[in-house]
C-alpha cells in the first residue's frame, strides 16, 4: 500500500482545515498526531460532551472519528482535491468516561476516488487504555474544493 | 410491527433524558416530535457546527440521528430499561447548509435486548426539503439503567 | 428524485447481466420485478442455502439484497456504465425459513459516480409477510466496463 | 481482552457445526484456520462464485467473511450458546478473480451478549496477496440453540 503524500503540503493543508472545523473547534478537539495516512484526534473530558449517564455522548465519540478518519485520507490527496465522507459505520464497543478520548485514523485503501479508512477509539485514563469505539468510513475526493 | 409503549410515562422520560444530555445542549438540539417509536430532533444552522466548508459538519448530522434513533427506541422500552448505542451506519447523501437540519427516528424492529430504528435526515429550508443523511441503528436496552 | 432510465434498453441490460451472473444461478435467484429504481430478487427455500439451523443462510440473505441494490442502481445508469458495490451494511431482524424470500432493491440517491440503495428482505408464507433484513448499499458507476 | 474459551470442546463444536451448515457446503468453503476468537475460512474460485465480469460475487466474499467472523465468535462462547449474526457493513476494496479467497475472522470484543468480530477478505496467488474486503460484525449469542 502506497501512503506517499502527492501533496508536498499535506501536513499546513490538514493543520489549517482542521483549524476551520468550528465543529472541531467547538467540541475543543484537538490533532495529537499526523502522518500521511495516519491522523490521531484527541477530546478532553468535559460535560458538555456528555450523555445523560455521564459517559461521552456516542455523537462526540463518532464526530471525532469521522475527523481522523476524513484527515487520514485528505493527507493523501493531490493538491486541489478536498474530502467529503460518503458513509462510515461505527461500533460502540465500551462507554467511555476518561479524561482523554483518543480517535485514531488510519487508511486502509487510498483511491482516486475513494479512499477507505478505519478509525479506532480509546478512553486513556493514566496509561490504562480501553476500546471504546471502532468504525469503517468511505471518503471522496472532490476536485477542485480547497480543504 | 406493535409500537405500543410499555412505559406509561414514556414521554416524560424522553423529555428528561433528553434534558440530561449535555452534548444536545451544547449542538442546540431540540425535540420536534414525539410518538412511540417515532423521535424527531432538529438542529439550527450556527457557525460552531459547521465543517470547514460551511456546511453542518458530518458529526453534528450523525449525532442528532444518532439520538431520534434512540429515542424513538427507548419510546418502547419498559419502565427501568435505559438505552445504549450500539452501532449505527450512516450514508451522507447531500451536503447541507439549510438554516434547518430535521432528523427522524423510526424503529424498525423493536425487541426486548436489540431495537432496529433508521433515521433520515432532511435540510429545510422554506418549503423545500433535501435529503441529507440515512443510517440504520441498533440500540440495546439496558436494564437497571435509569434514562 | 428523478428515476428516469438514462439507456433505452436498462431492463434488457439487467435482464442479460443477471443471466450472466453465474453466482445467482447457483443460488437459484430470480428476477421477480423490474423497474427503473427498483428490483425485486426472489430466492426459493432449498436445502443448500440453508445454516446449520435450517434457516435461509445471512450469506444467501445478503446476496440477493446486495444484487437487487445493485441492480436498482444500474437501471439508472448511462449505456456503457456497469455496477459495482462499494460497500454495504445490513441488519438481520429475523430468521427466515419461509419458502421463499423476497429481496426489494430501491434507490435512494442517484448519483454519477455513487448511487446509494436500501433493500429489504422478506419472507413469504401463504400470505403472510415477515420483515427479515435491511441494508444499506454504496453502489460505484464504472465507465467502459459492460454489464 | 480474554480469549480464553468457555467450552472445552470449542474445536470440535465449531467444525460440526460448519459442517452442518449447507450454504457452506454449496459455495465449496473450508476452515483453514482454527484458534480462540480467530476463524479463517477459504474458498476456492470456482465459476458458481462469479458475477458478470468474471470475478468472485460480493455476494460469496461476504457469506466466508460473515461465516469467519460468527464462528470466531462463537469459539469463545459458553457451552448451550449459539450465534446469530445481528447485523453487518462490509467494504468491498478490489475485485478478485484469485485461485484462493481467504477470510480471516478475528474477535474485537468478546461479550456475553453481543461480540464485535472483523474479517478481512484476502485473494491468494502464488504468494501474493491482495485485500479484497475489510467487514465489521455483531454477533448475537442465544441460550438454548445448539450450534
Amino acid at each position: 500500500m502506497d501512503l506517499s503524500p502527492r501533496d508536498p503540503d499535506w501536513n499546513e493543508r490538514i493543520r489549517s482545515s482542521f483549524a476551520a472545523q468550528k465543529f472541531m473547534v467547538h467540541l475543543g478537539a484537538q490533532i495529537a498526531h499526523l502522518s500521511p495516512g495516519a491522523v490521531d484526534l484527541e477530546l478532553k473530558m468535559a460535560p458538555e460532551l456528555t450523555q445523560q449517564h455521564g459517559y461521552f455522548h456516542a455523537g462526540a465519540t463518532s464526530s471525532i472519528a469521522d475527523s481522523a478518519a476524513g484527515y487520514a485520507a485528505l493527507s493523501l490527496f493531490a493538491p486541489g482535491f478536498g474530502v467529503l465522507t460518503s458513509e462510515y459505520k461505527i461500533n460502540l464497543l465500551n462507554p467511555a468516561n476518561q479524561p482523554v478520548l483518543l480517535a485514531r485514523g488510519r487508511v486502509v485503501k487510498p483511491g482516486r476516488t475513494l479512499t477507505i479508512a478505519r478509525a479506532d477509539v480509546y478512553g486513556l485514563d493514566d496509561g490504562t487504555q480501553v476500546h471504546v469505539a471502532t468504525g469503517l468510513f468511505t471518503l471522496m475526493s472532490v476536485s477542485g474544493v480547497k480543504d
